[in-house]
């Protein structure tokens, strides 16, 4: 199982927002990452900047999976003004993913 | 268990050591984390970000007790010039501190 860690950043003025959507996360979109086999989900922030850690054994998989899901898709519409756009992504990134250079269990 | 996550910068021109060094972390302080009750404890890097992120039952008397512990000391000082000075510390914090805004188990 994969441990996977990329960042966002909320847009000014979004923060509040984000954190109350994130107090009352449907439960179906729950349901919906959980069948793509995400886990261990946390969702850390300062300031702006996100840093989303999970679980999952393929990453890729699970995201295209979620891309298919029409309650990921509904939550992601709902989510998407309070976004900076990405920027900086490296070929191939969906998001800018952080490299675990560390682990101890 | 409370999942605790914080931020550090590293220096320009110190991104390869700091990586090399956490790839050949002393024995003797991985002893000295579990021992201070820390587990599950996985560092992120995405350029000079670093995002620190693991389980303990009490962060501050964890890094209170590390705060005492010979190796754990020896380690910092070998680390400290890789890091940026800490800056926007809230009253009262040790690191800059991300809060947890969401948890999927």
């Amino acid at each position: 199982m994969a441990r996977v860690a990329f960042q966002l950043m909320i847009r000014p003025g979004c923060i509040e927002a984000y954190d109350e959507s994130h107090r009352h996360v449907w439960p179906e979109m729950l349901q919906a990452l959980k069948s793509a086999g995400i886990s261990n989900y946390s969702i850390f922030r300062r300031d702006r900047l996100l840093v989303l850690v999970l679980e999952v054994d393929n990453f890729e998989r699970a995201w295209g999976q979620l891309g298919k899901n029409p309650v990921n898709l509904r939550w992601q519409t709902e989510m998407a003004p309070l976004f900076e756009p990405l920027t900086g992504l490296e070929a191939g990134e969906r998001f800018p993913m952080m490299r675990e250079v560390f682990f101890l269990e």
